[in-house]
């Protein structure tokens, strides 16, 4: 490779200078959050059982992901030993992506914990606004803590891997991104059959068989489900855009790369800088919330929006023109990146909300019983994935031909890339608002179980609605920034194939290749059925538990006795650990195997085909689940019979069908589809030709 | 083209000859099924009202998708017109296409709503044989219509158009596969949705309201639960395989031709001996079943086809020998697709039977409740694709490979074309045993409806449970030969797009064939959406009349009234019309709108990723929905709480959310993905350049 272009290292103060801030801010959160008094005794002691639950699983499942871990490090050491004489380049950088990764879920986590009986607090004074900002701020730890911890990551080590290896080179970084992913797959596996299997058991044999309402304190099985809020929801969304931000970057650095003649190394680490962009803008909008706009929750959260858009767009505008020679092409494609996200979003809001026909069809549907109401719900889901794709493949298109793709393909990629950057350039903000989510709807259940009464619960519910809301449209960005980051992910394989074979193309003639796209078309099914089937089994295991404590325990019914909650919680800690394996085994060893088998073209045609089969999949599993939810909030609303008809239990049992749809197999696809693509780009950077030997000799 | 091989057409008094023969066994099966006894009063008037419910709806369907028939056909005699002066080459054979798929339908729904009234009275005489016998034969009818017809039209077209135009060309033909797969697409929807439809509806209605056995009479949605068997599982099934069968023909001939240098015309006709030979062999078959073996059904059967087996192999090997030049790889193809056909079989098998673990695991879950029971259906249904279709892959690249498509990919395609002639040779007398299904399931209806007591009622319910297991392995056949099939008909696009573009391939590295990616992925999802919610409509108005007519009609529950049967009948027309054309509309414009629009690459791109997930899609849904099917059953056995159970309740549900998948939208999809592809076959053909113009210039 012929580098005659001086890198400037200065651009990278940014990056640094940004995460940083973020990292002062996160810290500033925290201390006003615990500053904020916690209530009652009862509500301590709820908390505290739910925060036990949650960091013993969590501790559990890191053990278990640091045995994978460990043995794929020895073996990327073995390889470095090999290669670069011990200087571990591969096998330190997917160490930190691990860990990097697992620290994020933690923090997001751990501060969810603290933050949820604060808020109950705040509601049980009826101070609507402090609820708010204290819900927001807590989720604003871990929409900050995942992007200020993987951009301060990735320039420190892009700047002292460029330092050791004699030459700045980002394809070194290849398998930072994969021990990200793979922490995120597993942590979102094992939290998503975690929570799902907690929750469909509670709602099962709690709701449906006893009769007695959500969170009630009778139940054994409530605890797992407000511990499964936090472990799967905020850590599992958590891991996924972690690894969309972190490998999205990586991706966009490797194609900058390859443009090097166009842009110089700015080319390289603009990734970086919108990073650095997208959190500063965030951390305005964030610290807005709860400011602006005091007695409107949703209002105050929209001006935080609205903020954050205003600044990056001009920090983006600026940095185009300086960074990438003022070439506003790509200042478009941010805006498209940013454009289609909310598109997606509001297209998602279409098909899952009661407010529009899909829902209410289903809804409708129930009143002839579960099977009616379960069939209409697929069908949902599965026209539901049209738009949105054709939107996405939309972007994809157009941001390459603008880009100049026609006639040098480099530059389309790129163009894609930025479309990507814009998307994700939101991450913070809207993780803030995601995980807002879990933790107003842990508050309402303390408030709950704590007994503090009809009023206090009305505010939590309000919180609640609006949390389902934010939840609605982190789901399509979710859904955008998985797809298009893929696809990058994609665009960077066929650069590092094609700067090693020169003419490299992947042919459909040959039945060779269309194997490859069959095996990568049965991944997700694959992948899927394994995780459902645990969720399945899991609620299966807690619904025996309650029913047999609610035969043992005498008294509980009348809510004379105690539950034993730690059983049911046992029980889902298993169920996730277990759960996690074997669809986790398949997403890394299914590229592997056709790698080594078939050869680079065959594991082209297998990534297309997972990643074109994964996102339709996740798609539909989603808005099935989300639409069957909303089905049964509409009917609870009053109509078509209300809460207790016939109808309304017949959409009970499309929502308990639907959750592990959407919250397990659907977002673990999502971190399936960028895994298999990041596995084989580091396959290829390690043993087509190693890429140290091609920076020196 | 140089056509320097004089062709031998006496080989074409083969599959004429062979087809005659089944035109005449099949009046003589008519002729040996209508003497037989019908049986009281009151069956022939049931019998009636059946047959006369399908034939209104017959003729209705008919009539519509004549319209849609219509409108192409003269788009194709503008074609005619401007290119060949006139000579209907593609109008004309389109025209015979939909024509003979529709003759075919006709004939299996008209043979079964005359056996199946005389199996009923077979079985009232305690005759078993005897009504093995007749059902059996009312399907060879079916079964040898298919293949015979097709078989004589092909021939009789290939030979007709071969002297019009001077040259002999099976390219001329494309436009006939087109109109037999957009007969059955219509077909197949309508009946589905229609007979899905009204069974979901009796059901939900009936069994689970009501409280009152399967086919009793009072249920005013009984008689067209009935119609619908015989328009949808006869008709259906029947359009899919003479899809499969004619369509692959016509692939492997185009196929034959692009080696005419190796085999000269032998190649070209071999497909239609292949056929001709299934057709003999099949007869053989046929005809000892109910004469070899009498007292044991299942045994007589297995007896029927080994004796077809051992025929077929010995003419195979001769004909490859005369034809092929010796190449005995060519008979190791045919083997191939025989053993992969009977393995997919027995994986279904396993996955969709209740003697192996799957099923039971998911009549466990019913204890817990529908939700379980659904979601533990699903994931086995996910899990069910993939060992069908590593396979079915395996048996392409084996094919592929052995047959010396590394050195020369036509041989190679000519080898998976052998496979798949193979593996279809057995449609005869799959088709036999299959259509044996819904005619037993009828007869045990009429006994029934007829108040014809337990043991009459236990010999039609032994008759079910066979034609159940024969379902079983005709569903796994099915989905091979649609597999291979689209998968012919892809590498004769291929073939026909290189013949007029030199050096054509398709990359995968540009985005706009990644579009045509994701688009391919889509369709399936939209198609089977569409299908289903049609399915779930057509059930709720069902479930809404038998609601009313029990409400309005005074004593009906009793007894002492008679239902509004023609009112039911009528909802499910009108519903198997109406729904079913978004998904066919969505199937016929796709692939048009990809070729216009983006050209050959991207269409290629489009039908292999649509080929890929609809076959996936379609795997899940049929073994999902067998599984739940079957889960109900085994319940129903006795086991765990037995009929009436809660947990059998349970099971009901998910076998009622199972049967639009498995009945609708799954055979639907097979049809579907050979229909795209012969459209895109049918395009190329007409418009990338006209092949008139390449024979004759």
């Amino acid at each position: 490779m012929d580098v005659t272009v001086e890198p400037e290292w200065w651009y990278l103060w940014i990056p640094l200078a940004a995460s940083l801030v973020a990292l002062a801010v996160i810290a500033y959160l925290i201390t006003y959050i615990k500053k904020k008094p916690v209530g009652t005794d009862k509500m301590k002691e709820i908390a505290e059982a739910i925060r036990i639950g949650a960091k013993a699983y969590l501790k559990r499942q890191n053990s278990t992901i640091a045995i994978v871990a460990v043995i794929i490090a020895i073996c990327l050491y073995v390889y470095d030993f090999i290669h670069h004489g011990g200087i571990p380049f591969y096998s330190l950088a997917f160490v930190l992506g691990a860990a990097t990764s697992t620290l994020a879920g933690y923090i997001g986590m751990n501060i969810s914990t603290i933050a949820h009986v604060r808020t109950t607090e705040a509601a049980r004074k009826r101070d609507l606004p402090e609820a708010t900002k204290i819900a927001f701020r807590g989720g604003a730890v871990t929409g900050l803590g995942i992007t200020s911890i993987s951009i301060l990551s990735l320039t420190i080590l892009y700047y002292v891997y460029s330092m050791v290896a004699g030459v700045p080179n980002p394809e070194l970084l290849v398998s930072f991104g994969f021990g990200a992913s793979l922490v995120g797959l597993f942590a979102q596996l094992g939290g998503g059959i975690y929570t799902k299997g907690a929750d469909v058991g509670a709602d099962i044999s709690g709701k449906v068989e006893e009769g007695i309402p959500e969170d009630d304190p009778r139940n054994p099985a409530v605890i797992a489900d407000l511990v499964g809020d936090n472990v799967g929801d905020c850590a599992g969304r958590g891991a996924d855009l972690y690894e969309s931000f972190t490998d999205n970057n990586i991706g966009a650095m490797i194609l900058g790369l390859a443009l090097i003649e166009y842009f110089g190394f700015s080319g390289v680490v603009f990734p970086l800088i919108a990073g650095a962009i997208g959190i500063i803008s965030s951390i305005m909008g964030i610290l807005a919330v709860g400011n602006i706009k005091k007695d409107d929750p949703m209002m105050s959260i929209n001006a935080g929006y609205l903020l954050m858009g205003i600044t990056a767009a001009i920090l983006f505008y600026v940095s185009v023109v300086l960074m990438l020679g003022g070439k506003l092409v790509f200042f478009l494609d941010i805006l498209i990146g940013i454009i289609t996200a909310v598109l997606v979003g509001l297209l998602i809001q279409y098909y899952t909300s009661y407010q529009y026909k899909p829902v209410r069809t289903i809804a409708e549907a129930a009143k002839t019983g579960p099977a009616t109401n379960i069939i209409t719900g697929l069908a949902v889901g599965m026209k539901s994935t049209g738009l949105p794709l054709i939107l996405l493949s939309a972007a994809i298109v157009i941001s390459y031909v603008i880009s100049g793709g026609v006639t040098n393909h480099k530059l389309g990629f790129y163009g894609i890339a930025m479309a990507t950057l814009g998307m994700l350039s939101m991450t913070s903000i809207i993780m803030s608002s995601d995980t807002f989510g879990p933790i107003v709807d842990n508050a309402g259940g303390i408030a709950e179980m704590s007994g503090l009464g009809e009023d206090v619960r009305k505010i939590t519910d309000m919180l609640d609605s609006i949390g389902n809301t934010t939840k609605a449209i982190t789901k399509g960005y979710a859904m955008g920034c998985a797809t298009l980051s893929a696809f990058v992910l994609f665009a960077s394989y066929l650069e590092i194939v094609s700067a090693r074979i020169p003419d490299f193309t992947i042919s459909l003639t040959s039945p060779i290749t269309i194997l490859g796209l069959f095996l990568g078309g049965i991944v997700p099914f694959l992948f899927s059925a394994y995780a459902i089937e645990a969720v399945g089994k899991a609620a299966y295991r807690i619904v025996e538990e309650v029913r047999r404590q609610f035969r043992e325990i005498p008294g509980l019914r009348e809510g004379k006795a105690k539950p034993r909650y730690d059983v049911a919680v046992d029980i889902a800690t298993k169920a996730g650990i277990k759960g996690m394996l074997i669809p986790g085994a398949i997403g890394i060893i299914s590229p592997i195997i056709v790698g080594i088998l078939f050869g680079t073209e065959t594991l082209a045609a297998f990534l297309l085909s997972a990643t074109v089969t994964g996102v339709i999949l996740a798609i539909f599993m989603f808005n099935a689940g989300g639409a069957w939810d909303n089905a049964k909030k509409y009917i609870e609303t009053g109509k078509l019979g209300g809460k207790g008809s016939d109808t309304h239990k017949a959409a009970v049992v499309g929502d308990t069908v639907g959750d592990p749809l959407k919250d397990t197999s659907g977002p673990s696809l999502h971190i399936l589809v960028k895994l298999i693509n990041i596995i084989a780009l580091t396959l290829t950077v390690l043993f087509l030709h190693p890429v140290i030997l091609l920076l020196i000799g």
